[in-house]
């Protein structure tokens, strides 16, 4: 497994806006196992991704989806910056979903 | 939901053992909707735990479950110290356990 971890700050008043075209873009994303969007709860412009795949090729791929493009597309101009990013290896646990 | 994002150090060579420890521990916690453990992809001491609960009450409750309590015993001589660690609010997304 792949894993994400990625902090992004957020045009002030747009968080709302940023989090529902993240989720709404990256609804059915071949291989993601996770996709978690959360505010930072110390920052109101701050918000966390954390992300698991199948593979890093599968993340890779992701970036090429029509939706996910659009997301992008959308999204970018409500990112301020990007913050802490971490990369991992997930091993197991819970709440990692079926393979699609 | 609340959320948490943590780094932890390990004692060399015990990684894997605290690995298990802790998946094996947090396999039926009340309110948990995701709770993911990763290696650091830079840092082979190191572990990463992302957790998805109901509420910061249901994540405070876990602590007093025997289970846990049990894992905390085991795992804690193979934990070195406690890196990054960050508080969050989950909003959406893909990987969020149904209610148990």
């Amino acid at each position: 497994m792949y894993g994400l971890i990625g902090k992004m700050k957020v045009v002030p008043g747009k968080r709302d806006e940023l989090i529902s075209i993240l989720i709404e873009g990256t609804g059915a994303m071949p291989g993601c196992l996770s996709y978690i969007v959360a505010h930072d709860a110390a920052d109101a412009d701050a918000i966390w991704v954390t992300e698991v795949w199948e593979s890093q090729q599968s993340h890779q791929a992701s970036l090429s989806l029509p939706s996910v493009q659009q997301a992008i597309t959308r999204g970018k101009p409500l990112i301020a910056g990007f913050g802490e990013r971490f990369e991992t290896k997930p091993i197991g646990g819970q709440g990692l979903g079926t393979r699609p």
